[in-house]
């Protein structure tokens, strides 16, 4: 199956210029969402993953599939306010102005071998944003994981990220 | 094991007087995490489902372990303005103000046996909604299943989304 086929785009959202890839077609297709869960279920099975970071929101939702599989618990990072207890909180540059993500404080430890996962790594904002909330707890170890990479885009923090080796399926 | 004892309470959150239920204890710790996903998964196995629609955004994280142990797709419903594709709304009043929800208007089928999925069954509101827009497409069957219940909280359109027998884990 050629994933990248399942994937629609769309012009012009959220902006004019902008070919937004949209992940819903291929979600719904019980074939291709399985294919795309399996495929990192099977790249980290061996990695002792403990607990898996979903970037809010399409993140939460191959995040939650692979918790499962991997036998994980599932942590979300979420957009500032969101998260109901005491926080860790992460701010970083957009475009135009900024965007801040939070971790709840006591959601990984030191022991703690983590998958962070988001369905695109774009500019790398979120993701570093992740990797610098996962440093301040001090885990372990970090693995990412995305669905699609923006390969276009490059970036300081994208290299960053591109350093851990992330598993990427579909690239444009 | 007591999955209630698993949800952190946060009293006056997001507001005075309401005691917040935090799942985020719940899904960090992977016993209880996967005996929920195997809870509900259990009890639709043999249903026949053909997409799981989650309810944005704590509803992904069990929507989309839920799909893939069900070996269905996956279908989410998000807030107005986040689907890129043409979609179908629905506008459900809120104590003040309202809200409104989207769902893609090719996501579902005729065919489509679906299992509507969120962590948390309130006022209904939000599940109402996305019963409607499931009307509108017209699918073949619709279930529902909830991790949480707040039982104490009744309205007519809780008692239409209780018409349906959902499946509720945690009751309080």
């Amino acid at each position: 199956m050629n994933l990248k086929k399942e994937i629609r785009e769309i012009p012009d959202f959220p902006k004019e210029g902008i070919s937004f890839k949209d992940i819903t077609t291929l979600l719904k297709n019980k074939e291709a969402f399985n294919m795309v869960v399996d495929s990192i279920v099977d790249e980290f099975k061996d990695k002792s993953i403990t607990k898996v970071v979903g970037l809010e929101s399409r993140g939460f939702i191959f995040g939650g599939a692979i918790a499962s599989k991997l036998n994980a618990g599932f942590v979300p990072i979420r957009k500032k306010g969101k998260l109901p207890a005491k926080v860790l909180t992460e701010t970083y540059e957009l475009e135009y102005g900024e965007d801040s993500v939070e971790i709840h404080e006591d959601a990984l430890g030191e022991q703690d071998v983590i998958l962070i996962h988001d369905d695109l790594l774009a500019t790398g904002g979120t993701a570093y944003a992740a990797l610098s909330l996962a440093k301040k707890v001090g885990v372990k170890r970090t693995y990412f994981s995305f669905v699609c990479d923006l390969e276009f885009i490059d970036t300081p923090k994208k290299k960053e990220i591109r350093s851990f080796d992330p598993q990427i399926l579909i690239k444009y």
